[in-house]
């Protein structure tokens, strides 16, 4: 493959950032859009990547003819069901090369720089995937109904259950209890109109609150904050089972989890060296690494 | 009030049951219908409502103007939401009294004729009541979204979720996860496409085969069923703190999990000695009781 250009997309579930480079890695342009999820909305996320595709040539002053000298690797969200990534590689044609893998992986190569390792990303959802060096192993990312353990909005959707229990006095109420239910008005029937529209991240701003209380001592939020220390404990424990490799934690609850992981979760932990968009790139311009 | 007729209404989430009465208790005419639930479905609650009683009108060869003459009590699943109660009310009137509560409150004095006492209704949602011969007091019965622990459609997510993880090595897999995920073909990506569609029922479906395997000592299973036994003790507590008073336990898993509650919640029960019908006709006819 003789490719002038790469591009990599990082295409999550809140915003989607495209970079167009040389083979010698020289940054020709870089765009940014909205959400780019496959599963949850196919159209809109394939949509977005051509527009964004196309933006960063008009932006490098490129032909959009370019194409068929161009490496792309798309890291979606969603990709990690196999029937959307698939039909999203079928879609997007013209270019020398394109594959499509998930966000999560992507950030596993950026994370690593392409050498073997594991990230979980706990953010809103939860996700982990490990690269052996040859192939990826995702766990986890099937969403709020099915999975999402140790995620944002699993811990927030624990949070409203339980302040709503204490104010019906199942449970003792505290500080905590009552500044969730300080949202609603202190109001069940509030809750339960909010709740028939409420999305993951809609859950998950009572995440934030929950390690507030946490960190104050209170009973109930400790109980749910080392409940899902536990749960990352258990799929950290999954990713770094098989390698010597470790793993990083990414999304908004690695730093705030962190303290509260298990001994063994923290000495897995390293830092990244590079982020999903550096991954896409890597396996772009490394046709080796991109034989999943 | 001098009224002639008496009439009761059982409106639960799958059925609802229409008895109507002269004073002395003599039956005239029953009817039956579908679900009733004025949160979920409140339009079509009510004209199911009104068609049943029309109906046991008919059935008793009486007009439709006896309806000046009848006290009517409905027990309607989603009174417990306060607004859609007092909105019900408004909306059916020409009876010479008419009231709505929840079809758990008709339950509570069903099961103890109108003395103080409780019920815990664990079916696939879970509500309790105690009424204390003055007024009801409400527990639960928020929807699947925000409470009904200790409830079957509960249960049986978990179990789901649980299976999920086994599939992906995060638990033990087990006979109880292999019968769960043999169900979904062992593909996550089928249990992703029908939880976009599932019902709290569907769910509940799940409680049997968990309780099945709890039984045979699968350790996850145990654990599960454990939890619920423990939220429905939780319930039961609350519901008889301050009475002298036993609760009857109802619904689908009144029977499989009461050997797994603990011996406080089991000395708790005592059995129901009349059922929701015979609590809203006894309220229709006693004046005292329903002034709550």
């Amino acid at each position: 493959m003789d490719c002038q250009y790469f591009i990599g997309v990082d295409g999550g579930g809140t915003r989607c950032r495209a970079r167009l480079t040389r083979a010698d890695g020289t940054v020709l342009a870089e765009c940014e859009a909205g959400s780019a999820n496959i599963y949850s909305n196919f159209d809109k996320a394939l949509e977005t990547v051509s527009r964004l595709i196309s933006g960063t040539y008009a932006q490098a002053g490129l032909a959009l003819e370019s194409s068929a000298q161009t490496s792309v690797v798309l890291g979606l969200a969603g990709a990690n069901v196999e029937s959307y990534r698939l039909r999203a590689e079928k879609m997007l044609t013209g270019f020398a090369s394109l594959q499509v893998l998930s966000d999560a992986e992507i950030a596993c190569i950026g994370a690593h720089l392409g050498d073997a390792g594991a990230v979980l990303i706990a953010g809103t959802g939860s996700q982990g995937v490990r690269w052996d060096g040859a192939e990826f192993r995702q766990v986890g990312g099937w969403g709020f109904d099915l999975a999402d353990q140790g995620s944002g909005a699993t811990l927030g959707r624990r949070a409203v259950r339980c302040a709503l229990q204490a104010h019906e006095n199942l449970l003792p109420p505290s500080a905590f209890t009552h500044e969730v239910m300080d949202y609603f008005s202190h109001s069940p029937e509030q809750m339960l109109s909010w709740v028939s529209q409420a999305t993951p991240a809609d859950w998950g701003q009572f995440s934030p609150t929950s390690f507030h209380h946490a960190e104050l001592g209170d009973a109930l939020a400790t109980r749910l904050v080392r409940q899902t220390a536990r749960e990352i404990d258990q799929i950290l424990d999954y990713l770094t089972a098989q390698g010597e490799n470790g793993a990083t934690l990414m999304g908004g609850l690695a730093k705030p989890i962190e303290p509260w992981l298990d001994e063994q979760s923290r000495a897995a932990l390293i830092a990244a060296k590079g982020d999903a968009l550096d991954g896409a790139l890597l396996l772009a311009r490394t046709p080796v690494l991109s034989t999943t």
